[in-house]
């Protein structure tokens, strides 16, 4: 278990629970949907949901028919969350790093995962252990943080702006550095791992994924309503989302 | 016909020719090698080169071994130096818009682009043309300008450097805004397509192309050494160069 478990971080913890909990952020106003277009039909699956959080999408499996879903996370304190809020008899929550999926000795016809790929630091050896878990004919739907926002060392990628304010144009650099990455979120040191785009379509076709989608979604004009400094996210990626099948 | 035909103007022709002749560009020190390592073995086999400029990569696929190919440029003054300086009983230069392909009634076992889909107005359609003209089997192989690199809409993209001069970051805007992008280069008013990395990505999976590698190449040791700026090229991505195969 090499991955980082910062998610039990009582800081991190409490200030990412309550940026979730407004429902005024780019997961659920950018990604999510975007996601939620992706997804395979699920009726009699078998799932696997990586770094599954508070178990929101097991659930949403569940009702989109789903036989059995699996939701992997590193973090206790995710966990104990999700096992209240989120419980039902055909959803197990196991704690441990997605890295580690190989021990479940289980195989699923759809492996899911948001936001969570940048945690893991060898892509390469995690591409081939999705594919030997995943049934023939499965699918894999995941996003990231997309590799431009990932990029920069010294956690000064950011955007620039008018003189009076608005949001321009967005600066990064060390694109072409791949490794780790430590930055400030909520708490000092959070290590997130850089890929170029390159690294993480040719790591999952290697492994033997057939890419069907790539998708760098964009906030739709009901999240600009809601929130209207989405707009300026046409500035720049914020996510990578890949749809591959085996 | 409708790709301009920017190469076909005096002063771009000129400004470009001088470039490409002096062996210290990106392309001869980035794109090129990077190019040449993920070509497949080509004995036997029939070659399409889209945009196939002086020719020079259709002599050395002749040299691979190839048993015909057909170099394809919408500018005669390209192709003019082709037939001087690089013609060849295996090698037909023919002078179209690489997007009216369908037109010439062939199939190949290979086709290669080196940086030219950014003038393609519609990659989705040229992707299913270009599908349709490989034989089964057959691979595709293509560079093109870096999405990070297209997007900005009023051409302003660009390095920062810190009191020294160093370049230590780069600017860019308008990633989510894809369509026509026109820029000064040598000429002003070249017309390019800005489209995301997922645009290019989804629009060959859903022609049917299996993709089994994408690169972003960087300067390797031996071209840092003859031109010690490229080093900087590890800040952004420059090139983007996709493998795929039908």
């Amino acid at each position: 278990m090499s991955t980082q478990n910062i998610f039990d971080n009582q800081t991190f913890f409490d200030g990412y629970k309550a940026l979730r909990d407004s429902d005024c952020n780019a997961n659920d106003l950018i990604e999510q949907p975007a996601m939620r277009k992706l997804l395979p039909d699920l009726s009699g699956k078998s799932v696997l949901d990586l770094g599954c959080g508070y178990g929101h999408n097991c659930i949403d499996f569940v009702k989109r028919g789903a036989v059995g879903v699996v939701g992997v996370d590193i973090s206790e304190k995710m966990l104990a969350v999700a096992k209240s809020e989120s419980a039902d008899e055909k959803i197990r929550y196991i704690n441990m790093s997605m890295t580690d999926i190989g021990n479940l000795n289980e195989k699923f016809d759809f492996i899911y995962s948001s936001l969570a790929f940048h945690y893991v630091k060898d892509f390469v050896a995690f591409s081939k252990e999705m594919y030997s878990v995943l049934n023939p004919g499965g699918y894999l739907l995941f996003s990231q943080e997309h590799p431009i926002i990932t990029a920069t060392v010294d956690g000064k990628g950011h955007f620039n702006k008018d003189e009076n304010g608005n949001r321009i144009s967005y600066t990064f650099s060390d694109y072409n550095r791949s490794g780790e990455r430590k930055v400030h979120w909520y708490v000092d040191d959070v290590i997130k791992y850089h890929r170029t785009f390159g690294d993480i379509i040719t790591a999952l076709a290697k492994a033997g994924f057939v890419i069907e989608e790539v998708c760098e979604p964009v906030p739709e004009e009901w999240a600009i309503e809601k929130l209207p400094t989405m707009a300026k996210e046409y500035i720049k990626p914020n996510f990578l989302i890949v749809k591959a099948r085996k």
